[in-house]
């Protein structure tokens, strides 16, 4: 049965990904059917929780053959929003932000990057992959029509302040921040931190303090 | 007083960053002091979260004043382990891997990568930013002795457990898997698990849950 609460808790969305992963790989291998026991061993979990995970996602098994190997790709794929494009500004075209603009796998993802901007000057009118950087202060002046919901930040950690508040003023209603900064938004706005420097630490920490 | 412990739980290292890139944009407005009052209310958290947290590090505070910037800049950069640098291999330069190897950031948050590895062979030989790319096969063959202790993983998914495996037989110490799968490697063997398509999938959830 779907769980009728449209925000799924975070820790079940972070396993997401890695279910789909899984039941991917078996589909290209061919096979069929795919049980929650089998996803829960794969994943090191236990699995009432794979099936509790899943009932947020309207997919159903059938008893003793389990998920259908399509049928749950496709569900789920679509559940998270992977299988819609969905636009996006990204302000800040330094090393991280031209890294993403090189990653073309977000479009997979189904996140469209359709304009980035940057303040140096050296940069405007230059594309990256096909994405046209222009000068951040041509943002305001961007007509609001575009159908753009999502804000990429990429600027360095004491802009990203500004530059939420730039975004936050043009209409953007979901942001992602890739600085280590805490940008405080209206509540309506989603926000979504991703410092990849972070995982990076946690290694370091996991590594070192085991030596 | 600092924890005698050396592996910090992760929701504290996840704090950690956003505490010294606050402490660091103080730092550049030339203050010189700043208390756990004021980095909580930065961070929307209780100022004893704060100092529970600050001593893992040694970070030492003055009554009434607080923290010293420069020092603790100093100390939280260095237990995070942002001054040292870790050298790391990259298997898998498609989109995402060739976009890490952009990014010149890395080498400023403590890694260095040494080298990337594919299977396309129209790669092989061509550097991206000076890092040059060789045949998978020769991972294998690599000295043991270049001293080399993260392994990098950006393959595709169903590639992820093959990779995990030749990096543990070379000798790696910690893998930072960037593949939505989840790898087995013996418990000696760090691993952090970085899905920035996850995270992606979160901001969709937010976004699409709240229309």
């Amino acid at each position: 049965m779907a769980n009728d609460s449209k925000v799924v808790p975070v820790p079940v969305l972070r396993r997401m990904p890695a279910y789909l992963s899984f039941v991917k790989t078996l589909q290209k291998q061919g096979e069929k059917y795919v049980s929650s026991t089998r996803i829960a061993e794969y994943m090191e979990i236990d699995a009432t929780q794979v099936t509790k995970d899943l009932s947020h996602t309207g997919i159903s098994g059938k008893t003793r053959v389990g998920y259908e190997v399509d049928n749950f790709v496709e569900i789920l794929d679509d559940f998270l929003g992977f299988n819609k494009i969905n636009n996006a500004f990204l302000v800040g075209a330094g090393s991280l932000g031209c890294a993403l603009l090189q990653d073309k796998g977000l479009r997979n993802f189904g996140l469209n990057i359709q304009k980035a901007f940057d303040v140096d000057k050296s940069k405007i009118g230059t594309k990256i992959n096909d994405v046209e950087i222009f000068h951040v202060d041509q943002f305001r002046g961007m007509p609001g029509e575009c159908n753009v919901a999502i804000g990429i930040i990429t600027v360095p950690a004491e802009c990203a302040q500004n530059v939420a508040d730039l975004m936050v003023a043009w209409g953007i209603k979901a942001i992602w921040n890739f600085t280590p900064a805490r940008i405080k938004v209206p509540a309506h706005i989603a926000v979504q931190n991703t410092t990849i420097y972070t995982n990076l630490a946690i290694l370091f920490n996991k590594l070192h303090g085991q030596e």
